[in-house]
């Protein structure tokens, strides 16, 4: 098995891709996959892994290339939605048949592979998280539904993001339908305000209230707000669904951290 | 000519209540309006300027009073889209021949006006602009626009908004029909990838792509990227106006300072 590693949005570090393959052969030994680490993620343009045409090249080269089983985003960061539009209408027959994992920023890409209907999709871990504590078991859990990218037996259809990105997708080509499903959401570094403010976004777009039900994941390293918010993220999120008449169906096992669980779209 | 004053995102200060009169009969003689500002201006929550429903309940109460000419709203912050879609839906007839006039996050009620045909919107500076250094002439200049609510003659179509502030309505039905508009943008204290990104979600939005052109104010406390994004603000604004095709009609004379013009909204 074959895994193709890109970087749409911000720059690898070379210790992660180095370890990788030690880390899926001991977990696999000689089933591990070989690891086709595009060069492109160790490229450097300010705040990007390279310039857009290259990021989007990457992907699509290794998308396209029927050797390759799935396509494992290296990291999040910020710049997938500036690849998204040019890069999905090349997507060939070959790449409709793979699957595609990430998280954070990479949600871009994902919205847009299962709003086309291309390749099985899933938010979870990415090679990058090795750095995290406890990083090595969120590769190896990302690392297993690549291996094994198989829908969960009898679950409702679900899809996870990081709410900031789905908001800023909101209204545009990207937004996948998502008509019910159970939607999990989880946020970091954002001001209690901010996701307040992304909150009332999500729940205010018609097409988002067709969902079965929302559920919370973990808001991480959220600053301190001035004044007090008051409400958690758990209160504003009830508020919002309330008002918005979406059920909300309580905490969601993921988040930036090595906890993060994978969810297969769909 | 009475002027009511509501506050429906942060808490206003007393004493730029207090100062406000003084600022008008100075300007403008036995002419100058009366202010009334309501209590509710003074109420704290948490983050915001009383509960959601004493927010609402005061720009409703005022907008449908016929005695009063205008509604000022009196600062931003965040909360405004926290009473939109209550107290937009009670509007009554004397609230349609009303002038509107704020900005930054009174644009989501600005929008939410606009969208539903509801007075003469404009965004412009607020009475809180008065603790800004030269923040006098912009409370003048607001108030010289609620005090003559013409169009511009001869003047294009336009709008104007924080560049957040409308991307979180993007999709929402407080999101306002902009086509054959010119639409001004400004910024404050966001980082340039969220710039960036924001303009992404804009550019990418169908509707947003029927506006006659877009300008670009002032992108003010932009905090330092890490790493440098190289990109200035205008030259991703030139960058999505291309990838979007639409027209960059360059700098636009708005922003979160004491300069800050009147874009009448039409």
């Amino acid at each position: 098995m074959k895994i193709g590693i890109v970087a749409p949005s911000c720059r690898l570090d070379e210790t992660v891709a180095e370890r990788l393959p030690g880390l899926a052969r001991d977990a696999y030994g000689s089933d591990a996959p070989e690891f086709v680490i595009h060069p492109q993620c160790f490229l450097s343009e300010g705040h990007f892994a390279g310039p857009d045409a290259a990021r989007a090249d990457a992907f699509v080269e290794l998308a396209n290339n029927p050797d390759i089983d799935a396509i494992w985003f290296a990291r999040g960061g910020y710049g997938a939605c500036r690849v998204a539009d040019n890069a999905l209408p090349r997507l060939s027959d070959a790449a409709r048949t793979k699957a595609y994992l990430g998280y954070s920023d990479a949600g871009f890409l994902l919205a847009g592979l299962y709003a086309n209907g291309i390749g099985r999709v899933a938010h979870g871990p990415m090679p990058t998280d090795m750095k995290r504590e406890g990083g090595k078991a969120a590769v190896l859990r990302g690392l297993g539904w690549l291996m094994d990218p198989a829908p969960l037996p009898g679950a409702k259809k679900q899809a996870a993001f990081n709410l900031t990105v789905l908001s800023q997708l909101l209204g545009t080509p990207l937004q996948p339908d998502l008509s019910g499903h159970v939607l999990m959401i989880e946020e970091v570094g954002e001001y209690m305000y901010r996701i307040d403010r992304s909150l009332f976004h999500l729940t205010s777009n018609p097409g988002m209230r067709q969902i079965a039900g929302l559920m919370l994941g973990r808001c991480s390293d959220v600053p301190d707000n001035d004044p007090d918010f008051i409400l958690t993220e758990e209160e504003v999120t009830r508020h919002w669904c309330r008002h918005a008449g979406i059920a909300y169906l309580g905490r969601a096992d993921i988040g930036h951290d090595a906890d993060n669980q994978v969810v297969p779209f769909g």
